[in-house]
């Protein structure tokens, strides 16, 4: 017995969601179907509809923003020879709420990942190339994840722009704050032995 | 720094989908906005709207249905006087998957829970009373889920109709099929100890 087509498709639609499965999709339409007002339905209809519309990519450093540039880029007290690499826009959210940095970023929009078919073309990379080659930029901190795609695609960046004078450097990584050395695991452990500085 | 707003408001529209926190939420509003085409959330916007439209109460069991009567309830093979009761439609299509069941259902849409605040009357209870007082029942078997909420809704329906006339029957709880008796939870080999049958 299957449910009716309307379920089926919503269903479908859920599906498309990072990490949600079959079971979870259901649940999500079924609740949707028995315990939402019409209301609640059509503002999520329409915020589904507006977010392509209302949300734009900035045109200079891959960031989600409202207008065609997004308001770091527009800031002018940001240091715009400075450029935080970052595998997407969440990454960079997590950095802008230390309220501690300074310069603009470049959003990727992933990470190499051999697993999953994604390669360089796939990432915003060219138009980072492009600034260095242009001489628009003094540093580049790469804050990709500390994961083998994150690692493999600062490593592929470094490559990339070795010939050019910039600096290159990477965040730390190491134990988190608060974190117990026995709960942690053995890569943060070895890039926290690693990463040891004179005290 | 927070997210435009259009983001936002999708972001709170997800928060409303049963376990689903913030940080869920933004994945999959940010999952829409960086990686889905304007076709797919176009019909997913769509799917949302139809969900509502196309899809009905059945005025009889509370099933989802296409018509105003679900396709169970019309089925002239169906048995009607013997009534499954269940918490939601979900249990409804499971117990309609194992294909042996002949009569029809109803469904409760919830059940009891104090912790909740979900009472009597946010239930569909009223309509399955009906039924057994003007005897057009002849056997109703509670098969609402075997937690505290699922147990205090059989027990309550089991004794506003214990008056009448009618068979009432519950499923049986125990050992799943293929489940291994040293992992499977005290509650459950409890029920399964209570619910021995002569071998």
């Amino acid at each position: 017995m299957k449910y009716p087509q309307a379920l089926e498709d919503l269903i479908e639609c859920f599906t498309n969601l990072p990490s949600v499965g079959k079971k979870t999709a259901e649940r999500y339409a079924l609740y949707v179907l028995m315990h939402m007002d019409d209301a609640s339905i059509t503002d999520f209809s329409n915020a589904l509809i507006s977010i392509k519309k209302d949300i734009h990519i900035c045109n200079n450093c891959g960031n989600i923003s409202e207008g065609d540039t997004c308001s770091i880029c527009k800031d002018e007290k940001r240091n715009k020879r400075q450029i935080l690499v970052v595998e997407n826009v969440k990454d960079l959210f997590t950095i802008e709420k230390i309220n501690e940095y300074q310069g603009i970023y470049h959003v990727l929009n992933g990470a190499i990942s051999f697993s999953k078919g994604i390669g360089i073309d796939d990432l915003n990379i060219n138009s980072l190339i492009e600034k260095v080659k242009n001489n628009m930029v003094d540093e580049i901190i790469l804050a990709t994840n500390a994961t083998l795609e994150g690692e493999t695609t600062a490593r592929y960046i470094k490559e990339l722009l070795q010939e050019y004078s910039v600096k290159i450097t990477r965040i730390a990584h190491g134990l988190p704050v608060g974190g117990d050395l026995s709960y942690a695991d053995e890569m943060t452990v070895l890039k926290a032995f690693e990463g040891r500085r004179e005290y």
